[in-house]
């Protein structure tokens, strides 16, 4: 089935019933690829757990991989408009990602296993191709300005930062009690202050 | 069936006819597990492509879950190795883990199957707990040497640098060719110089 028939919808159904629908099922489906990943992942699950019947996923959604591109695109989309980036305050920011990252650890499994499984999908969702787009020009615009560190080139800057924050999102060498949460936030500002930060030399 | 019988071998097998089955199984194991991960790997491939049977692996390695474990195991020791840590010079350090990681792709997808699929496992092997206390202790001694920035933790700081460079090792941000491969590794060292060298304030 065509993703062009998105949408269209059951006889009798509602552009209300379809939204909401659809809302469920993306849910449904952020829970179980998170667990399981996109091969582990049971379309039967999802529809019971949306409480749709299958018929009615593959209708909107097309296939399973076509399915989890788009719980991944739902879920990054809430990240992106959640959180403004601001060049001017990286440690600032990369603390807010941390913490969103930690409250919604679904998030950070979906993209873990869309690099093993669909590989490079994330970077072409046309949201966050747009928003890597405008955060590489606005770290480029602080770099000019004097207020970052202008030793890399904005794009490997920008990709070094979210590496930090990333891998600290889910780590399992230090652990996570509290305590150990707390410390490795106070190390992904330090680290993002200290990647960023103008050398003096 | 227990590890503890690892290695008995069926009758009329040599010690070296077993090491070698090991190491064909372990080999063909690599490939599966990165290719597939733990729950989308096949024993039935990994006996074909290792030309052994599927009751001799079970026998080896006691279960899909212990084989995926040994699989991880033995790549992480011929990191370890083959990369010495030196804290004295964690630019060249990270250089080098970043070439391994770009040489041996099957090690950083095996990783991330490991984060999702068995976490916590590899920081529980024996030889890389091991490893890791040491890293840590030389990282702390050349904090209190002030050639490393005692800003952090030791332990944090080898975490952000590890975050470094197992990122940029499989990323799909930038792409994969030679000119972005290498921008990469370039921004790998200059990320471990900047986050590792003592800050002047």
């Amino acid at each position: 089935m065509s993703t062009d028939q998105l949408g269209t919808g059951y006889a009798g159904e509602t552009p209300r019933d379809s939204t909401q629908s659809k809302a469920r099922i993306l849910d449904a489906a952020t829970a179980e690829f998170a667990a399981y990943g996109l091969a582990g992942a049971r379309v039967d699950r999802i529809a019971a757990r949306a409480g749709a019947n299958k018929q009615l996923i593959y209708r909107y959604f097309g296939s399973k991989e076509a399915l989890f591109d788009s719980a991944l695109a739902a879920n990054i989309d809430r990240l992106l408009d959640e959180i403004p980036f601001n060049a001017l305050d990286l440690p600032g920011y990369a603390v807010t990602m941390f913490d969103f990252a930690h409250a919604h650890r679904e998030l950070v499994r979906l993209v873990r296993w869309h690099t093993l499984e669909r590989p490079g999908v994330l970077w072409a969702l046309p949201n966050a191709a747009e928003s890597t787009r405008l955060k590489v020009a606005a770290l480029r615009q602080a770099q000019e300005a004097g207020v970052v560190d202008g030793a890399l080139p904005a794009e490997h800057m920008l990709e070094l930062l979210l590496s930090l924050i990333h891998s600290a999102a889910e780590s399992h060498a230090i652990g996570d009690s509290p305590a150990a949460v707390a410390a490795r936030r106070r190390a992904v500002a330090h680290g993002a202050q200290r990647l960023t930060t103008p050398s003096q030399a």
